[in-house]
């Protein structure tokens, strides 16, 4: 998930506007209050409903370009950096990408009503386990318009409300994405309240959408590690934590090097501002004098500077680009990052066992990867490492709902509840025991 | 530039006991410790050591029981009611019937290493999603030790370490349970500390357990409504909310009359201390006349109180039973309530939906059922209704692990995320993608 140092909304202030708490319940009292009818909806109407949702935010583009570039301009005269404004920024052709996701997601097939288990007991009961929608689901992120709709999108096919929390920074392109959303559910017989922005945009206001128990059923923070550990630690309604990632590269003895080299700078620097991208190499010491050399090649060939322990030093060249090292001593401090840049923290290891043993202690439970040729190798790494995702031979990069087949994805789940690893339209629904008798007492 | 340097362990400094912080985490972390062997222990080596932990039961079956006798004495001399002493008790026939549940547990299949999905993606990329243990589970729990056992050999049998943190009043026979179970695994060869008591008996102890983040995976609450809020308020562990019900029978305007009244019977009485018996009941006002005179009459046979509404006053009669009145007038406080004794809440209804708005309004979320002939009126029901589970003209006493054939029970989850329902050995485990390339990078 890309990051920036924009955290998105922080949520440490405890006592805001007033009247707020009051609008933010009622907002998702207004959200609660149309579960069974969003649950009840067939996928046809739902799908007409996002496919007009597209066509709506088509059709008024302008209008969303125009209250974005309000975004901007504000965001600019508040100094914000140049990288932060472009990702708070529409053009036609985000748009017009963000539309086409919209249209996919109404392809996808409806999770809802899918019997997941299905039975008869020997006395006879019938029992079905149904996915049924969660009822109100809150998203909780930063500044990235495409967020708004893709969570509205995936929320509704899934026969959830949705409550949406984004940055203040683009709250006038949410605005509008959200009423022009909105219109379209109308005209489709859905209620507007099933896409909501959530009112206000203090630190209280996401404080308040947290502790709404019994009114949100499931809050998913998107976004930054200091966004996500508030929201964890202040929410009473249950959290599914996303995205942050300190993914490793382990390069083992019997590793191919060419592939290995292949996948460590595709692992770093194919997209440096994403969770799934490798934060640290740990390389195998049999295998160090043939490797390291042509790795550090190409990671320098690529702009990447290596963060080394002292047995690396010695492998450490100029830098192509004289206004980076392509080499710095590491600290633990880069064992720690997530770099989100042209940064990987880089040591070497005298067993499998160390290497599994530094991802223990770093890893934040996302993707881990490993490069060997050894099935008993592979096999260890697979079984001793504690991640949503293990790459073997292949790039820490794939860890993605589109590139797992999911068609689409509200995040991923570095959390061990409910959801691990990319989340889908599955993952945004629970399940409901279903039992049918004639008659049956217990005895 | 690094900027997360914040990494392992999170543990919120709290009150307590000087040291008492230290012991849990230090009991939190040896049981993380030990999460890889017991993640990669066969299903034999598993298995042998639950039986072994049985077999030690029986052996020092009078070391377990002197323990119980002293917290019975120890409540006893403290003025506790001798309900509750009699539910912390364990005589020769308990603790063999406790033995017999975890052989049962031994013979159950290890969720452990489930391929619960797999596939082959477009670009050769195999994605397996295989089920794997949480790692470090925490329960806490009231004065019942059989559940001391219970939760060890679930947590075992899924690969899970286990913190156990029950009530002080049964500390002796916790600490002997325990202590008899850990030399059972350690003479099969696995870690002592697979199994622990979480020492110290205070809250603030229990705080430190809800705050180890990074070293407990998740937290299961198994108690009563008090219980289960303080941990969901406090815990900044994954928690999953289980057993608190408040659970309806409507009976529909086409309901057999037999089976609804031998429904709300076996509902309300086959045995009232446990959360899926019923606490309310809805009957629909076009079958009252026929229905309510003979639920009144079946409820005072079997001693219930019926606390009704105005409409259900009329055909109330004298108790059966001197000491217990059979009628008394609902109030809010009854809709709410779940009494775990003869009580139940009555009233009439003019339609189903007004039957699904009172469930949505009162209902904990655990079982509903609906007693009806109709086709209709039970889609509705069903699809409306949101709970863990919905009885169609059954007694709601079946939402049970047992009964649903997992078994064994973990507890039954009222929430949402993860597991809803009663939770088995799957629920206990976690997944894990493991995806295999050769070389695979992202484009």
């Amino acid at each position: 998930m890309p990051h920036s140092a924009d955290r998105g909304p922080r949520v440490h202030d405890q006592h805001g506007v007033a009247g707020e708490r009051e609008q933010v319940i009622a907002t998702a009292r207004a959200a609660k209050d149309v579960t069974t009818q969003l649950a009840t909806a067939t996928r046809a109407t739902k799908d007409a409903a996002i496919v007009a949702m597209a066509d709506a935010l088509d059709t008024r583009a302008d209008e969303v370009l125009a209250a974005n570039a309000e975004d901007g301009a504000r965001a600019r005269a508040a100094g914000t950096a140049e990288a932060l404004v472009d990702r708070l920024s529409l053009t036609p052709a985000r748009l017009a990408a963000i539309t086409t996701a919209l249209r996919e997601v109404a392809d996808l097939p409806d999770p809802v009503g899918e019997v997941v288990r299905g039975y008869t007991l020997p006395n006879g009961l019938q029992v079905r386990q149904v996915r049924v929608p969660m009822g109100v689901v809150g998203i909780i992120y930063e500044a990235r318009p495409n967020v708004t709709v893709d969570a509205a999108g995936l929320c509704l096919k899934s026969g959830n409300a949705a409550l949406l929390r984004g940055s203040s920074s683009a709250q006038a392109s949410n605005q509008k994405l959200v009423e022009v959303m909105q219109d379209a559910l109308v005209a489709r017989g859905l209620p507007r309240v099933a896409v909501q922005l959530v009112p206000g945009t203090s630190h209280a206001a996401a404080t308040h959408l947290m502790t709404a128990r019994g009114l949100v059923d499931v809050l998913i923070p998107r976004g930054g590690a200091g966004l996500i550990r508030s929201v964890v630690t202040e929410s009473t309604v249950p959290v599914i934590e996303t995205g942050v990632g300190n993914c490793h590269v382990y390069v083992d003895s019997a590793a191919d090097v060419d592939q290995a080299v292949a996948i460590v700078v595709n692992s770093k620097a194919q997209r440096v501002s994403v969770c799934n991208a490798a934060e640290t190499m740990l390389v195998h010491r049999d295998i160090a004098d043939e490797f390291v050399p042509r790795v550090f090649a190409a990671l320098r060939e690529a702009g990447v500077t290596v963060h080394g322990d002292a047995r690396l030093a010695g492998y450490a060249a100029d830098s192509a680009d004289a206004s980076r090292p392509s080499f710095i001593a590491v600290t633990d401090e880069d064992w720690a990052a997530e770099y989100y840049s042209l940064d990987l923290a880089a040591g070497v290891v005298d067993t499998i066992d160390e290497a599994i043993d530094h991802i223990r202690r770093w890893s934040t439970g996302h993707t881990e990867a490993i490069v060997s040729d050894s099935v008993v190798a592979v096999e260890k790494f697979v079984a001793e490492v504690d991640a949503a995702a293990v790459m073997v031979n292949a790039s820490t990069r794939f860890t993605d709902g589109g590139e797992f087949g999911f068609g689409a994805e509200i995040g991923i789940s570095t959390q061990k509840l409910h959801a691990r690893g990319p989340m889908g339209l599955p993952e945004l629904t629970t399940t409901k025991y279903v039992v049918t008798g004639h008659g049956h007492l217990r005895g």
